[in-house]
């Protein structure tokens, strides 16, 4: 067994991709975010309070968002049901749904970021309990690299998240990675896609349980930061992204195929 | 994009509600203490052993009170089977209900606080575990606030709960407040209703799990007092409350229709 | 509202707990064996493998026992498939079951103990890792008090548990309490029936989990020694761990029925 | 009741294990991998990410393994989609799989250990967390000595595990062992058969989980060495393991009896 270059073998992983993997399908922004509500509820971001929020920007219209009503859990999203709001939180085409009013920083980001597509909020336990600390996320394992060099940390928390203040602190800090911890309150994910933005908000709660339990026991060990940067590369590529979030999306539509409806 | 007042967005969201939201149905109080025994159920307050209560002011005669029977688990509870008892726990209405015995603190909780109309009293893994350590919860995460200045603590366990003494002495330490952590025992919530009093159990339980993650780890750095009150103000606000208990109520209905029987 | 002497209450509870307590029906230890196993199972007692044994003096002939055969989960467990051995674990009656061969240390117990009717031995998650320490349970919560003074611990693993040797061991710590913990190796309930045996097992498994997560905090703070024995008498009684085991019943017949078959 | 030799106990439990225990049916090795990703699944191992392969060699032609294909979950593991990969990891018989490109180092492995038929290698969240930490495996439950004396540990991560590179330090660092910690990544099991790896992969975690418990507490006090290895050899053997895998299949197959399809 002979030794190849590292290159050649990332050459061949790109060329396997795409001439061995089916092709991926894309799917309607609504359907993408009805999956990745569901997907959220699943992996524990959304189980004990409405806090949190999934948005997307709709294919057409500049400045029109899908969202989800407040008062309506991510485990009950349908694709049918997905609200469209316009910039200011008010529902465009006759709709009568309330964004939940803490949607408002979103808007920041998406402001002073024409690459994001869809912006995820969650307060789930690890990433909650994490931001409580003053405390960064060491980067010790395969699993947290996705966070490598691409996760902000917004230090002061300002209030009950109604107003414009924190959006623009958050835009600020955010600048441009595509992941926040929020001091006090939780974690923001800003991504190219839906797919990417959910994708990543469930790995990030999941670097966090891993910090949070190898902190308990003593110091994780950070990776190098340049081996640190090529496994970002590699998990966070849309392909990869992709394929995760399409086995999340089998997961969630087999429980309760009505999330398409 | 312009930035507004706070106060203005206030207004707005409180307009919003009530003007975008669809309008919640009151529903019976013995359907609220059926669907919020099954709620705290699913959240792990009632998993290992019986110990556990949820009364309610009845709507009608003073000093009658739902419960459920002593050996029903939270997770059996139906509409149906709700029992009626008196102010010294007899049941009424030539009922054969006998109450758990430690239901009897609860009394004293209701005579001092004619406001307070249900009780939730658990022993979740969480706040038990809090509540065998001396220290206090502190509020450093946003779904912590709702139990800003707004939770008592009862510092001495009088022992099996079945007498007057731990009764007066949790009404006491109580004073007006909601929330209360009893040492080497578990949380009360005393509320203005039963969608209040249950949703505040799931969040005392999370708030309790949040601070005993981070402080595995290190200490929590609170958040400042003004802010913490404006966010407790809203989150515990009788639309917030309920519109969190409308979604918990869907789930425990979907999981098992039953328990409107 | 006056206040009453507790004693008055003991008598109260004992007098309700005969006059509206549904009379408990006796169930054939083999129907309570096969609940017990699935109870356990459900509690997380027997998930990673099949290490664990729960035996049960048969109503019958001195000597004879039943119990599981080797390789079958306790979540698989039927009334009809409970097998019966004798005191050296040979198969009875034409059998052809073999015991888990670490049943040989219950044998040793029922020898010093004609008290004891039932013994589950386990190695649960919480229980395990608390038992890897060299440190006690410390009684700080009344869900723990269960064990106040009826908790032994045998602090040398003797080794794989096949021999006589760690019978006669577990023998002489056990003392004639009913519940100890095995160093290295995971707890004992010697129980004066099934549904003892079983509820005390789930319940030492819960106060291994609180002693974990707040001795990772901190220290637990232990409530007095009268007052634990006062709840250690009440929730031990036979009428509270009978409720008890019902209730656990109800929820795995309603899991699966099968297991009374 | 005497007592008897532990030898002879030893002789016994080889004797009745002939003949008492029913013949275990040999299973194909398609088969195994099916239940096996879904035992790994059920058990955690699989949930958050595609990180983590399973292979085998087939019965037939050398240098050809058994694999899923990138992008399937191994809850969504079938026998008739098993793919066929040869010893570079290009599909045979037409296949148009592609395996997961970190399967690369599972070549290095089958290439040092001709007596290892399969090889499982996962980022669950205890092993994950260990491995982020510079300390070692302490043996101080029995539940944990599969690992004794037979549990290496890669102290360098490699970084993205798709080239050459970290095949050859993982079969160097594993020398003759079955099972071994890879620093800032996962665990990796060598398995005389699909059985025992997937059957000490869940054990391996599990053991991880027991130490972080006990770590965030205190010290392990670690079992004797020859206690620990008598333990090892009888919980490694491949009646034990496989006893415990045929358990764990039953449980995946009533779950989704698809699996063997």
């Amino acid at each position: 067994m002979f030794e190849r270059d590292k290159q050649q073998y990332h050459a061949r992983v790109q060329h396997d991709m795409e001439s061995l993997l089916p092709a991926r399908e894309a799917r309607p922004v609504r359907h993408a975010l009805a999956l990745g509500a569901r997907i959220l509820a699943k992996h524990g971001h959304f189980s004990v309070s409405l806090a949190g929020q999934i948005t997307a920007r709709t294919e057409g219209e500049d400045g029109h968002f899908f969202t989800l009503g407040f008062g309506v859990g991510f485990d009950e999203a349908r694709a049918s049901r997905v609200a469209v709001v316009d910039d200011d939180l008010s529902p465009v085409r006759g709709g009568r749904t309330m964004a939940n009013p803490a949607t408002r920083f979103h808007l920041w980001v998406y402001r002073d970021r024409p690459d994001v597509r869809a912006i995820v909020h969650t307060h789930p336990p690890a990433a909650s309990a994490l931001c409580m600390l003053e405390e960064d996320l060491v980067i010790a394992h395969m699993d947290q690299t996705p966070f490598a060099d691409d996760l902000a940390y917004l230090r002061d928390w300002p209030g009950l998240p109604i107003g414009d203040d924190e959006g623009r602190r958050i835009a600020d800090a955010l600048g441009t990675k595509r992941s926040i911890l929020l001091a006090n309150h939780g974690l923001l994910i800003a991504g190219r896609a839906v797919e990417e933005a959910v994708v990543l908000a469930v790995w990030l709660e999941y670097a966090a349980e891993l910090h949070l339990r190898a902190r308990a026991v003593g110091r994780p060990k950070p990776v190098r930061a340049e081996l640190a940067r090529e496994s970002h590369d590699f998990l966070v590529s849309p392909e990869v992204t992709g394929l995760t979030f399409d086995w999340f999306a089998r997961q969630v539509v087999q429980l309760d195929p009505s999330v398409l409806d």
